[in-house]
């Protein structure tokens, strides 16, 4: 408990970032301005307790975030390079000469450049030693992060981190795979329409120089079949040739004006604040991208359909059950937007109610649509876990238990990185809140891999 | 590769820590003093390349890994706590007041106080919110790096965390259960003649207050339900009864002097350094602890161990391959210590020849010697297989593949903290280097799954 009382670390370090300059600098208050002008266009209340400070974190995440464009390759590299003996010429290839250096799921996260959405990359970084040297393995990370934390695309990100490496060691060769997953979000209509959605766009990328720069080289064999179990192979590298930028969900939109146009020119200054030009043309769609797929969580789209929703008749079954037990609806998809960064958050709703005789069992569909009207808009997870559980109540007897589980991106990306993580909420109305074995017998029925 | 030419970020800002100054502050200077006793005590230059800044290294690696004794949770906490309306009195729990709340599988890590070595946390901390607030979920991931960033013990930490929490966020009740996993290092005779060494050591410990105090409370029954599949229950929690300390591989050692006064002295001054008092009971063994385990890496050690190998007469067996084929040893157990950060690293090692007429096998034990001879000694991965590969080489025929995958310990700590991310190096000698079918022959005789 010491550290409660300690008061004299004034200054909060976080991430490499002093907080107290941070806060003041015009990149950050510039920032800070557009995320107001992107919540006031959601008819939210930028006073309210929940998004007070929701500006400044959305501003340090995302500077944070793109950190890599002021950061120095060749000062990471140099400092680690070590001379290292290989064998006798023409003997093999080993040490410092010859002989693959792989380092295997090194987790990273970068920001989209087509959505400005952080998407999750597992990194393989391989290279060849020569001239009697290596590198510290933890540089080989350490530069692929220089790259990761930039507005990026999958294959561009791929060959920054094989070129930069290429440059800075000059070894035989360089190869570089990654495996990016991106969110995959339903717009609020097609959500409603299609039950199972996928969560993730998931893609493999490879790049490769000097010996690893022909994909017949026999060294992509073996840097290959050190990744098997990782579903990676040269077969599904994604080709150079397929049209760039389509990976991302984003792209699959209908091109055309948002209908705000305040807030695409909000979204426009925060690419200009990163030190990036918002007319490059890989970012010139990116604003209206960025805000055809926020507006999906303006509040009173959710109203109108909540409206909707309250005026389907709930028809009485024939079926009715005699005896009373538990019954669940398990494995609801949810999609939400945390109130407090900005980020999705995404994962599985279960509803757990006890079935009486005057209880008449509802569909999935009605209660997914319940999860979904909940999901759309600015959210944090305990309040969703309430608001559904409120909701099911008077329709399914009163006695109810919901459980949430779901994967934050703000946990994946920012300073935390969690990468694992993941975070279950529970609401208990009724019985449930004192009959622990009726909540019991409910968890089990939730399986255990459901995330 | 822009920022290859990008000089314009001198001061680098690495993990919260300004370098510049932080390289010139007494304490690091002072850890810099005694890692070159240290090695010094193990016949080290400390001016080879390869040494020259490690002291650096170890310094800044134990100083930001500890720098959880100068953050304060209070400011953690505080600025996150955001008011959320729960149920109506006496109708439920959920959102603000009741309804458990549950990270699972944060990574952390941490350092042992009884033997200086990093130990590999995954966390799981819940809580159930009251009077009306929740706090931000990253805020129980930062709350628990505040606590592991320092000299600890599991059960000692789980209660740091859980304590804090409480205090800090006065809820319902907190409840931190946390799997530790400490590299278990045998020392050079025991790994000699033990051919399976356990490589971890595993334990669960778990601790609760308010409503989760008793062990019987029905919020553990929620809470352990969520954590299905991940090893962790009620019954496998160690008792607090158990000898404190008991879990570190260390401690198992015999008592009694290293023989190294100045080395242990050393020690003593880096625990000083850190800001904790050597003299503090946890702490009082730990020099002497820490300086047995290094001494196993001590370079002479091994040459006379590898002189005795040399004079063993490789007997002619019966049996010889009249067909060449590939030949493999797998799986064969891998130690040894990062010279650029003091650091254990650990795996496997698969050697693959080519079996002639003129071959004889020779056994898994006298190879496993040979790995172990090369192991135990400051060491590059890249180094250790090539010296693998060139040592086995006139035993078996000249033609040689060697295969390392380690997980390196100085990637899962210090700012690096890829805590998935192993790696594999190759060396190739004769037939090997250009024979690419031959490779690939041996590289599918490991199995996928073998780190």
């Amino acid at each position: 408990m010491g550290a409660l009382n300690e008061g004299h670390y004034n200054v909060v370090l976080e991430n490499g970032v002093k907080l107290d300059d941070f806060e003041h600098e015009p990149e950050t208050v510039a920032i800070e301005d557009a995320v107001k002008v992107l919540l006031q266009g959601l008819g939210e209340d930028v006073d309210r307790e929940g998004l007070r400070k929701t500006p400044l974190r959305v501003a340090k995440a995302l500077r944070e975030g793109t950190r890599g464009y002021k950061q120095n390759v060749k000062d990471i590299v140099q400092g680690a390079l070590f001379p290292e003996v290989g064998v006798e010429n023409g003997t093999g290839l080993a040490g410092g000469s010859g002989g693959l250096v792989l380092v295997r799921d090194i987790d990273l996260f970068s920001y989209c450049e087509s959505c400005l959405l952080p998407f999750q990359v597992k990194c393989h970084v391989g290279y060849i030693p020569s001239g009697q040297r290596v590198v510290g393995l933890s540089k080989l990370s350490r530069v692929a992060d220089v790259f990761a934390k930039r507005l990026q695309d999958p294959q561009q990100l791929a060959d920054d981190i094989c070129l930069a490496l290429q440059h800075g060691i000059n070894p035989t060769g360089v190869a570089v795979v990654l495996r990016c997953s991106h969110i995959h979000f339903p717009n609020i209509q097609s959500a409603f329409l299609e039950s199972n959605h996928k969560r993730l766009s998931n893609i493999i990328v490879g790049s490769g120089s000097g010996t690893f720069e022909s994909h017949e080289s026999a060294n992509w064999v073996d840097f290959f079949s050190l990744l098997r179990c990782r579903d990676v192979s040269l077969d599904n590298i994604r080709s150079r040739k397929l049209v760039k930028g389509s990976w991302c969900p984003s792209q699959s939109q209908k091109v055309g004006p948002s209908g705000n146009p305040n807030m695409e020119t909000a979204v426009a200054s925060i690419v200009r604040s990163l030190g990036q030009d918002p007319c490059r043309k890989e970012l010139v769609g990116t604003p209206n991208r960025f805000v055809k797929w926020l507006m999906n969580f303006k509040d009173s789209n959710l109203e109108m359909k909540l409206n909707g929703f309250a005026t389907i008749p709930l028809k009485t079954t024939g079926l009715t059950n005699h005896k009373e037990n538990i019954r669940s609806e398990i494995n609801l998809s949810l999609w939400s937007l945390c109130e407090h960064h900005l980020l999705p958050f995404y994962g599985l709703v279960h509803i757990g109610y006890i079935s009486g005789e005057e209880i008449n069992p509802i569909g999935k569909s009605l209660l997914q649509s319940i999860v979904h009207f909940h999901g759309f808009k600015l959210q944090v997870q305990e309040r969703l876990t309430r608001q559904i559980a409120e909701t099911v109540s008077p329709l399914l007897g009163g006695n109810i238990m919901v459980v949430v589980e779901a994967n934050h991106t703000c946990m994946i990306s920012r300073g935390i990185e969690k990468f694992g993580s993941n975070t279950a909420t529970i609401a208990v109305l009724g019985r449930f809140s004192h009959d622990h074995l009726a909540r019991s017998q409910f968890l089990q029925m939730i399986p255990s891999y459901s995330l």
